[in-house]
Parts: structure tokens; sequence; C-alpha cells
């Protein structure tokens, strides 16, 4: 069973190679763009009220998958690939929390990027605290994993591999 | 620019019609199970130590899109499609957060189904609350909204249309 989905949007961010893109947005201080095609801007309306968004995107840069892989934020053993966020997933779909800083017509200025550059976009969702919060949730091999051991810019791919 | 992904499992819940089935997996109580196909389930290794988890899937009953839609959750005017969760979205991709209650070979046990039986699934993803759980999130016009003024269970479409 196949389906097929069109780009809605195109995300602009500061980076252009895998290696420097942060590899969570809570981890990220960067900001960028949105672009929604004009033909679905009508979709924004209300958007505004919400100060974060679930982007839904398609890893373009990803070649292919593996079941497991090893995290960027634990480079100690493999993992499987449904327990952690690697792009290189039977479908290459990406899900990222970003922060709603501004609407400008048909652009969506955020923060907190931790996405490529030029990657195409697959929907936005809103970010529903009493129900998107979950206080209780137990993050497995994450737990405690990227809470301030070292500063958010360091964690890219590249500098996380140097430590 | 089209994407095309496939199947790589299917969920079963209680839901065998749109009207009957929770319209948020945070204010359901249903159980049921995602079943990943076997050629997959090497991605599943690690994923029990997680007490939630993203389910990212295709909305097979969703027939078009609109750019605006009234909410479940408050029928009293239309909002963007982005700003809201509605199924007839210019992509059907769905999102919900379960909660996991046991691993069984290729299937998952969950717990908070908000989803359609026989839906095919398309990603799972670890839900890590120092990432995810946004605590100062403001939630635009949804603010309060599904906070306990009425029981569970009839947060569904035919429920919410009565009241």
């Amino acid at each position: 069973m196949e389906f097929v989905y069109k780009a809605i949007g195109v995300i602009h961010s500061p980076f252009k190679e895998q290696a420097d893109t942060p590899i969570q947005s809570a981890l990220s201080h960067a900001g960028g763009s949105v672009e929604v095609f004009p033909e679905y801007a009508g979709g924004l309306r209300d958007i505004g009220g919400f100060s974060h968004l679930f982007l839904i995107y398609h890893f373009h840069c990803a070649t292919g998958f593996s079941l497991t892989q090893k995290p960027f934020l634990d480079g100690s053993r493999e993992r499987g690939i449904f327990a952690i966020r690697h792009f290189c997933r039977p479908n290459p779909i990406g899900l990222s929390i970003v922060e709603l800083k501004k609407v400008c017509g048909n652009t969506l200025e955020v923060g907190g990027l931790d996405i490529l550059d030029g990657t195409p976009l697959l929907d936005i969702k809103p970010y529903i605290r009493q129900f998107d919060c979950r206080e209780d949730a137990r993050s497995g091999w994450a737990e405690g994993k990227g809470t301030a051991t070292c500063r958010a810019d360091q964690y890219t791919p590249r500098k996380l591999k140097k430590m």
C-alpha cells in the first residue's frame, strides 16, 4: 500500500549540511522561516495564537533506511529506528516542534529549528499543551539525555562526534 | 514535488466509524494495538523503555481537503486547517501520541487511541519528555478546551454534535 503526498511549502534554515544541523529543536536556538505555498495560505488562519507548532516534513537528503542506527545523542550502541529520531527511516518523514514567532502572509517566522535548509514541508499542526505535553512520560534510553550537559549549539552531529 | 510512502503496519482499534472515534488521544481511554509488518519489526528494538510514542499515519478515510474547517472541539466557527487537527488536510497525515503498554513481538499494545480501525501506519517515533513536553506552550483558540468539562468518552464527533 503506497501513499503519495505533495510539498505544501518549504523550510528555510541556516543549515546547509546535515552535520551542522541541531539534532533536536529543543536544543536549537536557530531561527528561520516556513514558507507555505500561496495556494495553501488560507489554511494558516488562526495559527498566530499558538506559540508552538508541529512541522511534518520530508527528509529530502536521506538515502535509504536502516532498522537500527546509533542515535546522535548516544553513540555507544545501535537502537531500533522507531526508538530514535534518526532520518534513515523506512518512510523518511520528519517531525519537529518549533516556536512560532510571527506570521507574515504565507510565511511563518520560527525559532528552535533543527531542519535542513530547503526541506519540503508536508503538514503543520498546532501544539496544544493540554494534549501534547505529557509530563509523566518515561523516555527510555534517552532519559536525562540532552539536558544541559553541554551548550545547545554543540548538539550537532559534527560536534557530538568530537565530544 | 511528490513523495511516495508505504504502509509499515496497521493500527487496530475499537473504532469502526469516524463519528465514534475520540478526537484526541489525551481524551481517549481506548486500548488497541499497532501491528508493525514483520519486515520492519527489527526497528522496534529498545522501544519498550518509552511510555509514550508518536504515531504518524495515513487518514485512509479522508476524501479531499479544505483549507478551513470547524474543529470538533469548538463548532462555533471555521479555523485554518493548519491551526486544527481535522483529517481533511492537503496531505492526509495523522499524528497521535499514544501510551505504550506492552511490546509483543511485532505488535505494540497501546492506550489512549483516537485512531480509526485499519489505519495504515507510516512511522513511529519515541516521545522524549525533555524535548516534546513544552509546558509553556500557548494553545491559541484551543486554550482550556477539552479539559474535564465532560467525560472523556464524550469527546467523539457524534457526541460533541449533540452537546
